[in-house]
Parts: structure tokens; C-alpha cells; sequence
């Protein structure tokens, strides 16, 4: 029973790396359709969202049947439970990436984006991608030192989203209301996007150790 | 034990809804906080929401105990773990409750929003505690026709929204890049918290009939 429970667990992790993987990989596309007005780009995110909406149900049935047929207790059952909430974390990294696509499809054939903050959406997709793939790492590891590692590696993305407001509050932001609403939402779905994979880190600290509280950052 | 698992299960959809109650009083005076950049009441939502942690910590607890000690099955096992996604959701909503508390905050003794959109959160407030107060009941009742009158409900959310960001974007928009930015953050915040109220409806018409599909809305 408790082999045939550390088989289905594994084999759920892995499709939740693999939400977290193609969630990355969505958010690296979105930041590239973003940057360059890429309309095909941004439709190939679009479409391939809805493999990872599959995704997350198949790993929501995946973890359901775990205890339905495994029925595990004590720890297990933690571990199992929190499995669920690290699906809604994965599932909700992927729509964030789609947000962004979909900006870049309405805008175009315009940028969305004002050449001066490029750079700060170019270093805040690389960071998504990093922590997206540092989450999936983790949900394959269990290891909760990694995992801590995961919100070390946030403070970076939250230092550029920082700055980027910092950029759109100046008196020199010659670009307009339209662009700076639309720079605003699209660093809280990066800002987002970070905040789901560190609380995937807490998850699996909480799983590994039983006392870390996965709570919620609410300060985002 | 499946009367004791009924009474366990009537317990947690009380401290869920209880949460869901806080939430609306929360987004409530929230609201009234940024209307008047009344700085005493945004203190009070922001000491308050502790309140709300614990609860929701508590109903984590509760609907974990449930599992373990009534070990449902079948369709009992589906409802209790939609129950942990629905504590996310209310615990969210207080989170959301509690940014509008910490933008006005931030932003006292100055008004956050120029005196034009003023009427736009008013009704966005009022509608988010009707969300918030058809969520706690549909909690109770467990009527999916009512929990599906929720997403109506939304549609007036949505609306404000989308007009909202008609006044931002418009050329007559005579306030400045930073009052736009935090506008359009504010706004983003109603709007999410009305759309995990559709989510909580949404789950309970999934606990009732087994047959909705518990998706999130992703084109928000």
C-alpha cells in the first residue's frame, strides 16, 4: 500500500513539474511575444494553454484518486492535500502567462510596451522562467532547502517590479495613461506568476517538514 | 459516520462562510477607507484580517480532520476537497480586501482616487459585498441555482470594470500617471475578488451536482 502510495505520488509530481514547465515555457513565449509585437507568438500561448488547463484537471483526478484508492493518513494525507493547492499554484501560473499573451494580441500590430521599460519586462520574463522551472525542480526533489531558495530568488523579481513603478510615478513618463495601465497590469501578472512559485516552495517545505505554515504572502 | 461526517461537514461550510462574511465586511470598510482616506478605518481592516487568517487556517484544520477522522468516500471525498479550494478562495478575498485597506494607508492623508472615479468603487465596493454575502449563503444552502446566479452577479462587476478602464484610458483623464496606476491596481483588486466569489459558487454547484467543472475563469 504505502509503495504503491509513493508510485502515485511521484507520478503526480511530475505532472504538476510538468504544469510548471510548460507554464514557464508559456511565460517565456509570452515575454518574447510582448517584447516584439509577435502575434503568432502570442497565439501559439494561447492555444497551448489548454493543455495546461488539461493538465491540471488530469492532476487534480490524478491526486483525488491517490486518496480515494491509497486512502493515506497522518503525513500523507498532508502531503496529499496540499498537492491540490500546488495544482491551483501551476494552474494559475499558466493563466498568468496567457494575461500577458493576450495583451500582446490587443495591442497589436502596436507594442504594448514603451521602449524604456523593455528591459525590466525582458529581466522580469527571465526571472518567471527561473523560478518557474527552480518550482518544478522542488516538486521533483522534495527538497525544502531548494524550495527556501525559491523566495530568496523572488526578492529579485519584487526589486524590479518596484522599480518599474518607480519608472512609470516619474514626471519624465512621457508615454501616456493608456501605456502606464497597461505596464502596471502586466508587472503584477509577473509579479504574480513569482509569487505562485514561491508559495509552491512553501508547499513542499510544509510537505517535507510538516512545519513550515504554507501561508500565503498576502503583502502581494 | 455519515451523520457525524454531515455535522463535520455543516461546521466547516459555517466557518467558511463566516470567512466569506468577514471578507465582505472587510472589502466593506475597505472601500469606505478609500472614499473618505479615512486612516483609522484602513488600520482596523489591516488589524482585522488576522481575523481572517486564522479562520481560514481554522477551516484548513477542520476540513483536514474531517478526511482523517470520517475518511469519506465517493462523492463525500469530492466536496471535502473542493472545501480546501474554496478556504483559498475566501482567504484570498480578504487578501484582496486587505490591499485596498493598504493602498489608502499608503496614500493618506491624501485621497487615492480622483474625485471622478469616486462613484465607480462605490459601486464596485457594494457589489463586492453582495459577492461576498451570496457566496456565505450558497455556502449554507448548498443551492447550485443560487450559486449560479453569482456569476449574474459578476457581470455588473465586470461592466464597472470595462468602464473604468474607458475613463482611464481617456484623453480627458486629467490626473496624472500615478493616480491611473493605482486606479487601475484598485481596480484589478475588486475584480479578483469577485471572481473568486464566482469561483466559490462555481464549486459548490461542482459539491452539489458532480457535474460542473470547478475551472477558473481565465480570461480574468
Amino acid at each position: 500500500m504505502r509503495n504503491a502510495y509513493i508510485q502515485q505520488m511521484a507520478a503526480f509530481n511530475d505532472i504538476l513539474g510538468d504544469i510548471c514547465d510548460k507554464s514557464g515555457i508559456a511565460m517565456e513565449k509570452a515575454t518574447n511575444s510582448l517584447l516584439q509585437a509577435d502575434l503568432a507568438l502570442a497565439e501559439e500561448v494561447i492555444t497551448e494553454h489548454d493543455e495546461i488547463v488539461r493538465l491540471s484537471r488530469r492532476a487534480e483526478e490524478e491526486a483525488f484518486s491517490l486518496l480515494a484508492l491509497q486512502a493515506p493518513v497522518a503525513s500523507d494525507l498532508r502531503v496529499v492535500v496540499s498537492g491540490f493547492q500546488i495544482v491551483a499554484d501551476v494552474d494559475r501560473m499558466g493563466a498568468l502567462a496567457l494575461h500577458v499573451a493576450k495583451v500582446t494580441r490587443r495591442r497589436f500590430p502596436n507594442k504594448t510596451l514603451p521602449e524604456e521599460v523593455n528591459g525590466y519586462f525582458a529581466e522580469m520574463g527571465r526571472l518567471a522562467v527561473e523560478l518557474a522551472n527552480s518550482a518544478r525542480e522542488v516538486l521533483v526533489t522534495q527538497d525544502p532547502k531548494q524550495a527556501a531558495e525559491i523566495e530568496e530568488q523572488d526578492d529579485a523579481m519584487d526589486d524590479l517590479h518596484r522599480h518599474l513603478f518607480t519608472v512609470l510615478m516619474d514626471r519624465e513618463w512621457k508615454h501616456g495613461v493608456a501605456a502606464a495601465v497597461d505596464v502596471t497590469l502586466l508587472g503584477r501578472y509577473y509579479e504574480r506568476f513569482a509569487d505562485h512559485a514561491v508559495e509552491i516552495g512553501r508547499r513542499v517545505i510544509f510537505q517535507a517538514t510538516g512545519s513550515a505554515e504554507p501561508t500565503a504572502d498576502v503583502s502581494k
